[in-house]
């Protein structure tokens, strides 16, 4: 191999592909970033096996080649190389590649390329895979307002992942740890060739996917998938996933079809009390808050033995009976971190029976709270 | 106990008192903010024996009184309070405190503020103690271009601290870790009590001092000692240390008198260079690169079998024998870190004797860094 490419992008591709890179040692050539040079082009590849990520940028290819070259020290050494061009050539004779940047010189000890399992992508089989065009502000947005609700332990799989489910009309979002849940949908323009078509992804995946789609103009996200396999394409990139096995439960029944009580509140407002009643609540696992919502203000209240007492009262707009409910604190702040609205509309049914909090005025984003029993 | 006050001013209080509360839990007490009210001011004190600070701020004081509330709620709460003022009340009754801030009210439970060591500045004791006063800008200065030099193991106490020394003309401070020493010296203008005197500080303290001394315009600061003790006074701040008791070395004798040969470099290449070539020789506690000192360039090398080699060359100005000498990576980094001027004087004997690194045209800065026996 023999290339030359600016440095600025070859450290883009770099970071890029650096999430997939494994940090484990189980296996010592998925430390590793693969590099293939051939056409023009530089490709980048890294994957752990759960998630895998290629990035190609436009290099000029005097031999082409493919290496593997340790992940951790590639990325660091690229990230601070003066000047604007890298020069990357290896030579057979030994296990080394040289790079060479201004009056740097680097010899990297190169891992056996043979030995890299390369990525397939799902986009360049012609059949027998379902697709969907989505753009990639729509995707991230799918994303970030659900996967925070997803479980954190491994003790059901199922639930470390959100659900992405393609419908007739709309593309949807699910995650849940089955304490609290959240659904985001989002109006589908495009056909697709699977519909009525369900992908549970690994919330890892999708941090490091929202993470990447950060382009400043909206740019098509090519989504392919298969039994065991969840791919994104857009732009240089290509993101594919290992697909989580298994039924998703029919997250419709969690969801009330009506409340007694709705109250309009004022997000921010409403974000600052609850975290600092939050405050006095905090003992180890048990973090319960009172929320006792009259007809004008809710009265925000939590009382720790060992540090002390908080109330708090703040204006709301309150229709249908009034009610006192608990809730886990953090399962609050979660959604009022991720509502994106200044006003929320959280609407009730009894002390004991499921809650949902949506920006007003929006049909599209719901999040559903299981509340606590208290004495 | 019954105040008023700028929650603004109560909050800078509490994030300065904050670093001298206790975190381990050895004593409970320590882990509290003691909080005393009179005369139009309420006083924050916190300590946990090896550092011990207070601030003083303007407060409507109705009823005097004294407090002791958890740090670490208080601190947490305090910040996230809504509004201008806040009021602070106890009541002899329970052992709580409310604070009242808009429609928020939290009653903390207070700690026996009777077992409270409070503070007793140096600066209000009359006779018996040295003082002297520096500018807060210089004080930070001789601080934050020596402190990092300090031993962070504990086997050798007195490396972990600084040497604060007052001479007839100047204040030194000193810090080594037997492998490497920075000294930095300031002319002084004001006349001291206590001339020829040695104070050595705790890393530390020293590095919550440095992080205070932060006024726009200078102030002065008064520094108070006594044979196990030392104290800073400046605006609404005291802070006060233990002083680690024993013989500082002489720390001339370390100096070089003079070199055989000396070179200017340009900070910024040469650092950039360092730290690359210092990537590919970090290997555990292993860390040494090679540095050849030519007429007109120095030639930056490395070489782990384990992940490859690395060569930098920068263009550099020698007089003197050329000589190659190798240094431990970190060290090096560390002195350009904290040079603060763009070019800088490297100068140097032999390959297994002392060299100096310091800013060109500075005489009251100097860093001296015992190279590495190499094969």
């Amino acid at each position: 191999m023999k290339i030359t490419c600016a440095k600025d992008k070859l450290n883009h591709a770099v970071q890029i592909v650096q999430k997939a890179v494994s940090t484990k040692a189980a296996l010592a050539i998925l430390s590793g970033i693969y590099i293939s040079a051939e056409n023009g082009k530089l490709q980048l590849q890294a994957t752990d096996y759960e998630i895998g990520i290629s990035c190609s940028i436009d290099a000029q290819v005097e031999i082409p080649g493919k290496i593997v070259l340790s992940g951790r020290y590639f990325q660091e050494l690229v990230k601070r190389l003066p000047g604007e061009t890298v020069e990357i050539s290896s030579s057979n004779e030994d296990r080394t590649i040289k790079i060479t940047a201004g009056t740097s010189q680097f010899n990297l000890l190169t891992l056996p390329a043979e030995e890299f399992p390369v990525l397939k992508p799902l986009s360049d089989k012609m059949s027998s895979i379902n697709t969907f065009v989505i753009k990639d502000n729509v995707l991230r947005d799918l994303i970030k307002r659900t996967v925070f609700a997803c479980a954190t332990e491994e003790s059901r799989p199922i639930f470390t992942g959100a659900l992405l489910e393609l419908t007739e009309n709309d593309i949807r979002m699910v995650a849940t740890n089955t304490h609290r849940l959240a659904l985001k949908k989002s109006a589908t323009e495009n056909s697709t060739t699977g519909n009525n078509s369900k992908i549970i992804i690994p919330s890892k995946v999708l941090n490091e996917l929202a993470r990447l789609l950060t382009s400043e103009l909206p740019v098509d996200v090519l989504i392919c998938w298969e039994k065991n396999k969840v791919s994104f394409n857009f732009e240089d990139v290509y993101l594919e996933s290992r697909v989580i096995e298994g039924q998703y439960p029919d997250y419709n029944r969690v969801i009330p079809p009506e409340f007694g009580t709705t109250v309009l509140i004022n997000t921010a407002l409403f974000m600052d009390a609850v975290e600092r009643v939050s405050l006095m609540a905090k003992d180890g696992e048990y973090n319960v808050i009172k929320f006792q919502f009259n007809s004008n203000e809710v009265i925000i209240t939590s009382n720790n033995p060992d540090v002390g007492k908080a109330y708090e009262s703040i204006p709301v707009s309150t229709e249908g009976t009034e009610i006192t409910i608990a809730f886990n604190a953090k399962y609050v702040t979660d959604i009022l971190k991720n509502i994106g609205s200044t006003e929320l509309q959280f609407s009730l049914n009894t002390p004991l029976s499921p809650a949902s909090v949506r920006p007003i005025n929006d049909e599209n984003y719901n999040y559903i709270i299981t509340p606590v029993r208290t004495n």
